[in-house]
């Protein structure tokens, strides 16, 4: 059972040459219950909405209010999940949390049956448990390659089964979730779909597991508030992805927020993991800041992988040849391990029943 | 008949340690043509994708290849706009360009029918020539007011047609365009919509005028290429549309980018309009940042406007006046003037035939 | 006489699962007056520091503390100065404020005596009051020229005098200030130097007009406690210049911020002016950025002018031809007139007593 | 010896109108050297200039010119440390680089002589081998504390000195540096003060080590040019600490940019630590944070640690708690360990003759 938001409730400061009275009257005209605070030279009012839809912004336009602080959460049901983290979530042999960290790999996009498999095969090996790839792209430009369609999901369903990993794809119109949901075994929302509500409310109602990317521009409040439109649905199986801010910065494309793995972990129960390929932009700094990532406490990473990036015909420059991604996951469990977290890996999946 | 995409052309700078030859290889075998440029101590190479569609991001990744510039426009229909500005673009009695300025009014989101009729009524009386209103809202938390749907439509619609306004609103679904595109005057794609790229075909594909948002983190080339994307339906009727970029400041809600509008109308033949509403978040900035976008040389305002804010359940903060609106639109008319421009009004709407 | 700081008073919301008596015993110990607020379900703390110097941050760190907010002004030297517009400021025949416009104007760097003089004409001819120059250059590369030093600052002082104008100049290093301040008639702090506090100090102990250009990071706060420090000195002839902040934007070199002209404008006393030369990067964009300014009120304008930017060793891309700017400076007076302010000129000064 | 700037040279892209011969003509007027690249159906130019201080921006402001694109490094003398790391830079027992991590710590600003003993102690015990505290504070405030002085470096000298630490103080005024120049081990520059040229100069010249903070909104360009005017004073002994950058994010005071770490490794010799505290602003965000860092390659950490946050009056919110800080130096050090480091200590110190 999901938390109910709790009441709104407000604490409004006046301002110097107000006239507390008619304050009062004009927020009980809206139906608040009022109660003035002494604050010194300054008077307060607490204020509480009995139908819990108080708008503090327009609080805010009654003359003689300075400013208001609002006591309510904003983002109920994303608060109650912590403390209920459980065993994490489980993906296939995919683990987010509970202990372990996963890594989801493979490119960008889907360009043929035949490369999906190998690369699905050798980041297996590697100790990847998901696999990713684009069927349906969103790119910046309509000039540019659009992806596979339908027929690359396909093709991801066939590699990812042929070697036992999960898999993850991303939808980006409404219109496809219904198909789509069933082959694929996570969603994921890419960061410029983040708050598009309407695609948010139709994949959390399939059930499925979502990964739910950060938009390059979101502050937390807004990405966890996407998370609140999922949850809404009762779907409570959601995966934040950071992968990167946009800023003034040109030696990296987006500038990872590592602070905000620990800030989320220390308030909600939703796994958290990284996106260094998308950040960096250039797979030279893919490595490093793919174990910072580990090491600030994320629950696991997707990576881009390619054996030929020259040859594709999107995200080349991030692309981590299959041997640097095999002694990148070295590291990750060597990483993992040193407080007490696990890799999670085909092996252990059957043990641990994910 | 638009312009098509020139054959994308390239200058790569090799690194001091290359070795040329071997990266002429890799780029012939990629299918490229390719010549050699002296540059002092250092070389360069000229290359050419008779197919047009070289990735310039995974000519990146070859080694001995340090940078690459790119030669080609990337929104080329958007460019191609550049002279064929006309009369501009009428939308009913509204006329963004051609030597007039429009302003489009109204409430945040649509309440109920008889008070949009009387904003409606407000807003004309004091020179706008389009109603705004937000039918599906598209609110950061799923605990606000998401709108009032087809019903809100209809009443918005209603409104419009009663003073002789046209009018705008929001979609957010590529599943609501064409039911709504039979009452629509202007299809309004919001800042977060902007890079919905299956919503801005659908929307394209309506043959509507189209009001392009641009995103609060969007850079130039991003917008362009999401007007870029209508474009290719053949839906040239596209007015872009500034609303302020995130920042760190907290001053404002948003920093407006007016910058960008002599840049643009340097550019490109499509109308630039302001939003000084979403941007400043206070309805006491409003008139000074909407005078300063006319000045700018924008080709018209997006305004909020609202009798009673304290009211509202969206965007109170930012909502005019009817009475400040009023002395708003003697300014802008006045500024207009200024350099030679008239402020579109219903009665010269018929003048020249919009 | 300027206005004491008011003693610092804080409003404390404890968490949930806080013990109050604890909180207010530790605050207590730190010697504060402590009052509690009875807050629905929560409970909130009214807090005073009888000497005035309360750390609110240091309050926070107290167990039990979610969250603390400030009643007390940050910059209440500033504030004060509201209301006390009087007749703006005068520096010789420019007058910022007091219902008059003032445009400085002149080249990046002063190359050579002849040159100054000659420009310094120019601009008076066009209608600027004041001219500027750089003498100590604030390079971001030490291989870049670092201007022409106190001979440089004779030669724009010659150049002044001879043609009626006063001059700024921008002064580095608090070991300058002694030997400039006897020639020049207002201190420029560039935005690179906005928080070197010394440097202030010892400018502001001049008593000449400061033109304090805002950090191209600074938020407002940041920038109005940079000011604070001048105030403290005593000296009151403060000109704020806003010049543009950093953004992941790249068509213009920075994002000029004109909402912050009406936001200080109701809230502070000093004159705010606008540098669109250093904002837009680009000639081409100065213009409109300029007219922009003014409708939203700015007191004036500092504008980079140069008659063969091509030659010059700094800034070449955003310098105004002479004759752009002579067009500029007519649409600034149409602007100023518009709302009822005066361009000021050589020929009013003296009217004024400027 | 240091490497010496190439001579500049310069790719120019002409545009579509442009008249080659009269673009040709302008370059060999301002002294350059002119060659004409064939590029399909554009037009480019190489230029060289053979005094070596071509101003690109100059050039862009030809007529004709469309682009231009440097070949020149900026930062010579930076990219010239490249190879030469060497056994890192050594500050007493502290050493950074050359397969060693050392980490400062300390308090913000020096209190009084036995608080400062005592914590000198207690961050040495946990495996600090630097010192770090204020004596001349940069406060955004005129209101706030300033620091205790040149009393308070004294007292900051007794305590490293008893204990056996070096330590590190930061200056702001170029005429503190003589005078304090004979007491401190190492000089912080703060990153308000990275663009204060005359004061980093003053202290280059000192040949002290100098801890070269990145600015809150510096790109890489710019933190590695102000290195470079340090470098141009001879003194090579230069320690970058990136400190997090100002976004649009409240849920940490700075974002802390860790691409950079391995960027500027892939690039420079000189070392590279990280400041996790003011980065986050947030106690319970500092691990997480400092071990990211070291997992990214940083060569060091500088943490501030106080035993009684509450009680102090400044920067309460981020210091760690002794006992906090010893736990994250048991895991620097194991971090370390994993690629082949060590942290340095009062122990390895003597052995490596630092």
């Amino acid at each position: 059972m999901l938390a109910p938001a709790t009441d709104a409730a407000l604490i409004i400061l006046l301002s110097l040459d107000a006239r507390p009275a008619s304050v009062v009257a004009a927020l009980k005209e809206l139906g608040l219950d009022v109660e003035v605070l002494h604050l010194g030279d300054r008077t307060g009012l607490y204020a509480r909405d009995p139908r819990g839809e108080l708008p503090a912004e327009s609080i805010g336009r009654i003359a003689g209010v300075e400013r208001v602080m609002s006591l309510s959460p904003r983002a109920p049901l994303a608060l109650a999940t912590k403390g209920r983290e459980g065993g994490g979530i489980a993906v296939g042999p995919a683990r987010f949390g509970g202990g372990f960290v996963s890594v989801i790999a493979g490119p960008c996009a889907v360009e043929d049956g035949e490369s999906i498999k190998s690369i699905a095969r050798q980041v297996a090996a590697a100790g990847a448990t998901a696999l990713r790839g684009g069927a349906f792209k969103v790119r910046t430009s309509p000039h540019s390659f659009q992806g596979g369609g339908i027929e690359a999901l396909a093709e991801l369903h066939a590699a990812a089964r042929e070697v036992g990993l999960s898999f993850f794809t991303e939808l980006t119109d409404p219109r496809q979730v219904a198909q789509a949901a069933e082959l694929v075994d996570g969603i994921q929302i890419g960061a410029r779909h983040m708050q598009n509500f309407p695609l948010l409310l139709e994949a959390g109602r399939t059930g499925k597991p979502i990964l739910l990317k950060r938009h390059m521009a979101a502050d937390v409040d807004e990405w966890l508030l996407a998370a609140e439109y999922i949850l809404t649905t009762g779907n409570e199986r959601v995966i934040l992805c950071e992968r990167g801010l946009k800023s003034a910065e040109s030696h990296v494309r987006y500038l990872l927020d590592l602070g905000v793995v620990p800030w989320l972990k220390q308030r909600i129960g939703l796994p958290v993991i990284v996106d260094p390929s998308h950040a960096a932009g250039d797979w030279r700094l893919v490595p490093a800041l793919a174990r910072a990532a580990i090491a600030a406490g994320a629950d696991g990473l997707i990576v881009e992988v390619h054996p030929r990036p020259e040859t594709t015909r999107s995200d080349a420059l991030q692309a981590l040849p299959p041997a640097d991604f095999k002694r990148l996951l070295e590291q990750v469990r060597a990483l993992a391990a040193l407080d007490g977290r696990q890799l999670a890996s085909l092996e252990t999946a059957d043990a641990v029943g994910g």
